[in-house]
């Protein structure tokens, strides 16, 4: 199933205009803090460009704002790929990094982490600047959201360690996938990144909750389109296509199809939701201030909903066909060419 | 300073009509989940009379859920006292069974813990029970309050483990009490307990946000005069008392009697924001059922100010005069005579 999927999505979202400044400085800093540690590793990287994923899915972050979201993709990127099939073990590795990345948005910014490598360092010091200006309710939110994705990833790990990942079924399968996604505290970070807040109220409404847990749907179905070769090479047995050739939905081609449908009805199933936001603005006796703010929640989601996939056909992370050291890296059953875990 | 120094509060809150039925299915609970492992050990814990203290803070659960929250108190109290000085490489375990405590709200209710020990045991089960029913919203800012307070509990332990205890000085401690003392997650389980939840642009509002530091601030200092006697037998320098001492401000009489001018200063700022709370629920333009619910939350304030004191008053957990081999552990600078973080 190749790279090249394309999908009717009906937003017209912007690209930031500091994407170039923003990517160069960002590149220098992978290097100082140790996320890259070989040139294969770096050239990896460039060719995922992250830096569009974030100018993307955040088109009106500020300059500086727009280096700390990418800094903050890279570490969240490089730290997904670190597990390694040939040492089971490494699982309680990720599992105490990963936990310590949980911990720290529950700990006054600014502090050092209690378990030390290059990911948790970088973590420490994008929180610091994520976190800056934002009420506690929305950093209780964000916690939350990034916490619930980490455990998931363990969760995701460990199946992998102990040769499980391809035993859930559809539906076990579909919940688990909105988890490890990682999509709510990505959109609850689009509000930091243009500096407002959701009203409480709003966020809490089973209408915004919904519509959250299908822009997760959407993009991680989609994301297991477009990354269908790439978890083939690495033998994830993760992916949505892969759960329905094995549960019986026809040959590798009819399985990819019935993906792409469900994808559709996830994406349709928002769009309809999205319809009644203007209603549930009036149940909750919305000022207009506060209507603004919703509204700009809304556009959050279909940024990432639109800058991933924009993205996604375009970057070097989700190439079928690849040669070289990271390609033989992922053969052999490692996530990555470069260890982030150690010190 | 004596465990009976009394404060003037201007509550009068009810205890459970359940107590006894529900302190005798919880005593048996705690046994059959290996929460006590030794005659001594029970003895000392059914001196605490934990069951009281939950049977004052919330005194309108039912039947069932008073079981759980007693359980919920054991395990946390029994947590607490897992350090032990004579072994600093204890503060690494202490920390890896807080991390899957702080992880255990983010997984789907019903999740076996991956680290495995009594306490984590006996949390998964009470956070099945405790989380039923409630919205995503409240399991967001139980997950995050009750994680903040676990990680400053590692950090407390750090600090002893390295023999930093008593080197914070006064504003360091007064803001390191605040997280220490586990408020925030204890109020939040008063709606748990009453079946409500206070609507979140009230509980995002300042005012509320203050109230509850404040009421963190008021019960962990009244902790510390109430339970002077028996940190400075177990050599905790994390202690309102000794800290002040330690800053200058005169004998140890007189760093007890600023102690509690301390404290009362911070009831009466409480009590000043607590009669602004009709004003904010106007600013908020709240209906007459999210007042109720707003009034419901700040009764759970003070079920805990008020419950908690009746209960340091006649807890045995901070008798001043204690023998026989719970005094000699605590002496020895061990924290309990049971290890709970053992499988």
């Amino acid at each position: 199933m190749p790279q090249d999927v394309t999908f009717d999505l009906p937003f017209d979202t912007p690209v930031s205009e500091h994407l170039e400044y923003a990517r160069a400085r960002h590149l220098r800093w992978i290097w100082d803090m140790g996320l890259v540690r070989s040139t294969a590793g770096f050239e990896e990287y460039k060719s995922w460009d992250l830096p569009l994923a974030a100018a993307r899915t955040y088109p009106y972050a500020s300059a500086d704002d727009m280096v700390v979201l990418m800094n903050w993709f890279s570490l969240a990127f490089l730290f997904d790929d670190q597990f390694d099939a040939g040492q089971p073990d490494r699982a309680d590795r990720i599992a105490e990094v990963a936990r310590e990345l949980i911990v720290t948005p529950l700990r006054p910014a600014g502090s050092r982490p209690r378990v030390v490598c290059p990911i948790t360092l970088a973590w420490a010091e994008v929180w610091n600047s994520l976190s800056a200006g934002m009420s506690l309710t929305w950093q209780t939110r964000f916690a939350a959201s990034w916490g619930r994705f980490l455990v998931a990833h363990c969760e995701e790990v460990d199946l992998a360690a102990r040769g499980l990942a391809g035993t859930l079924d559809l539906e076990e399968y579909a919940l688990f996938r909105r988890r490890t996604v990682g999509i709510h505290h990505s959109i609850d970070a689009g509000e930091r990144s243009r500096g407002f807040e959701v009203p409480p109220q709003a966020m809490a409404h089973p209408l915004m909750e919904r519509m959250r847990d299908l822009a997760a749907d959407t993009i991680g179905f989609m994301n297991d389109i477009h990354s269908f070769e790439r978890e083939r090479r690495r033998g994830d047995g993760h992916n949505l296509i892969a759960v329905l050739h094995r549960e019986g939905h026809g040959s590798w081609q009819e399985a990819a199809q019935q993906a792409y449908r469900m994808t559709t009805e996830c994406l349709q199933e928002y769009l309809e939701l999205e319809a009644r936001v203007p209603r549930m603005c009036d149940e909750l006796r919305l000022d207009e201030d506060e209507r603004t703010r919703v509204r700009m929640g809304v556009e959050a989601i279909q940024h990432w909903i639109n800058g991933n996939y924009e993205w996604a056909l375009v970057s070097g992370r989700y190439a079928a066909a690849k040669e070289g050291p990271v390609a033989t890296a992922e053969l052999a059953g490692r996530g990555s060419v470069d260890d982030l875990l150690a010190v």
